[in-house]
């Protein structure tokens, strides 16, 4: 890890960056500047005017999303603010071109009001086609999404929280598979309810999940729990929105799909206690062997904090785990972002969508399950170079 | 021109715009996406966190800047709005990248209330090394300009006033050459007071110029024209800011500069009488054959409306100009921005410096004026494919 943080620096320093704006076209002589520049770009410029749909046609706008983050929840590492998160967002619009031939280019906001941010991207907009939100702190980002969403003719999507549960749901269709288990009878327990694991609930309901528990930091989460009974969550500079509380919204939708939610109190080590499935989007070490003993025969154990997970793989396997999955690229079965986002917003960019739906997120997951032509316990999820994966996650969106 | 309208427009199409993203360093294998990305890249991030200023080594920040428009001045074709705006901001991105070596990326504003652009291009800084404000209408530019100057850390420029005016003067000093004729000596007139017109007057005061008065759309400028007189102006949206009239702020700097402005009430054919320079930042063919003649003997025309300039150089000549150049790439002296923009941010860029100052664009002109060896009355200027106009105005930034 030194060595690789040792070298990373200096890649980043070598090159100032990782991206760079190229010409599509060559300016090489007077008709080339006379075309692309003016007078000719004059004529282009009243074709969009005449008819603004052109501008798809005619302008980068047709494949150009923006990555914008406040800078608030920058990997595991917390609050770095807006220059302290250049280097993820700027890996982010690499990846997307380099696996999704989707163009996209860095956002920081000097920002962290949720207002603020929502007009300052509305206000940059009309050169995107899409936004990628990315590493905003919960519960901010969900008011952000919804508004940008309700409130932009473009694709929007808060990649910690879909992008995520898109791959780890393809990862639970593969693992299910494998235990020859039915999602209908499956118990399972998210821990950490932030961005990435209020995303995962929603979508696992919408895939057809029918026992999900949550728990965090304070312990499972009940109705009755004091900081989950409030209506409303003071956000960014003390102002009070009036959004529900994430959290308790999240119970009432589980109760609403499921027609319950069992209000389980205590720590995670009473609440584990005869689940079938850990999903972990918290921090590292929470989860104990002696846990993971607890739980029932053939345990699934997401266990995804970065760059530590909630558990070492070695000692789930040792606990009984079945199948172990992490975030990282140096044990197998690696749930990886980067299977999800550049395929989902290809097929935005192809399929000229103006929003995202859950339905098309769990169609995506299912295609990225299907990648996997033999899963197996070590193999539930593609490799990040795979080259069938942008093209099967993009064939859902649509 | 239809033909090139034409082809312009299937160019764009065929390419949908005219710039991309491209990776800087290649995600082939795991090894690369370990350092470009998770984990390697959180500490690149905390080497920013802890240091702000490494941002410059590490990140797209040291080479980025934005091309900020709000639609409201595309070319000479008027409000089109940010969609209509991207061609031509897209169109300085590829110009700034294939003469400056300067990465650029088009913002087009859906907003065209000054405050709310000033807003928006602050939270938006941070990934930027510099600002190029681009066909924002007038007088709506200055304060923009002024503001984002004094509440950014990094260089801001507005390429219709400064870009233009260091060109102009460029022209200017070959054209005295020529002419034989000291800058203390000439009387000037300048046709069109917007952004352009505006900055042209600021820089030649600057440069040593002591005789210039302003004529635009109504007649001569006067103290005492009925619309001079008024001290603030109605900006976008009905709102008045507390800025003084800049047609008269601009008298006063004349008469602070010069000891003198000349009062001359009536329309351009008045006013030209016996000038020795006509530079027109206005409107086609307001320029006669009857008001060159009425100028002083070898008349200077710098006719730089676009597409079709005040004059057309075959009338000028015939009127008896001495010089006579345009904006245009079909006759000679092209006066054009490309000559001045890519090399003022390469130099901001490489020296690092934190603001433009009037004494920087004095010299880019005269290093610009420079590079022509041995002027002539068809070669006051280079062209925009010569290889030494970059690196000169760079030299001049610093």
């Amino acid at each position: 890890m030194k060595n690789i943080n040792k070298e990373s620096i200096a890649l980043h320093k070598k090159h100032a960056g990782k991206i760079e704006i190229a010409g599509k076209i060559p300016v090489k002589n007077r008709e080339d500047l006379l075309l692309a520049y003016t007078p000719g770009v004059g004529a282009v410029c009243l074709e969009i005017f005449k008819d603004p749909k052109k501008v798809y046609d005619l302008t980068i706008k047709k494949n150009m999303i923006a990555v914008v983050s406040d800078g608030s929840a920058v990997l595991g590492l917390g609050n770095l603010g807006p220059l302290g998160a250049i280097p993820v967002m700027e890996g982010k619009a690499l990846l997307f071109k380099t696996f999704g031939g989707v163009d996209a280019f860095p956002i920081c906001l000097a920002t962290q009001d949720v207002e603020e941010i929502i007009k300052t991207v509305k206000n940059i907009a009309p050169i995107f086609g899409g936004i990628n939100l990315e590493d905003i702190s919960a519960p901010r980002c969900f008011e952000v999404e919804r508004r940008l969403r309700a409130e932009l003719d473009i694709p929007v999507m808060h990649d910690d929280q879909h992008g995520t549960s898109v791959v780890v749901l393809a990862g639970l269709i593969n693992s299910l598979k494998l235990r020859k288990s039915r999602k209908e009878n499956v118990k399972i327990i998210i821990n950490g309810v932030g961005a990435a694991g209020t995303a995962i609930a929603k979508l696992l309901l919408c895939y057809g999940f029918k026992n999900i528990i949550l728990c965090d930091s304070q312990g499972a989460i009940t109705e009755t729990r004091g900081d989950i009974g409030s209506t409303s969550l003071d956000l960014a500079r003390g102002k009070s929105l009036a959004i529900k509380n994430p959290k308790l919204e999240l119970i009432n939708m589980i109760k609403e799909k499921t027609g319950n939610y069992e209000n389980v109190s205590g720590g995670l080590a009473t609440a584990i206690n005869g689940r079938d499935i850990f999903i972990g989007v918290s921090k590292a070490g929470v989860l104990t062997e002696e846990m993971v003993k607890s739980m029932n025969a053939k345990p699934i154990i997401f266990a995804m904090a970065n760059p530590v997970p909630e558990i070492m793989p070695d000692i789930a396997e040792r606990a009984g785990a079945f199948i172990i999955a992490t975030g990282r690229s140096d044990f197998p079965n690696q749930l990886n972002n980067v299977l999800g986002f550049p395929g989902i917003f290809r097929g935005a960019i192809d399929k000229k969508i103006k929003q995202f739906t859950p339905e098309m997120f769990v169609c995506a997951a299912e295609k990225l399950a299907g990648c996997v032509k033999k899963p197996n316990v070590n193999n539930i999820i593609p490799g990040p170079f795979d080259k069938n994966v942008v093209k099967a996650v993009a064939s859902a969106i649509k």
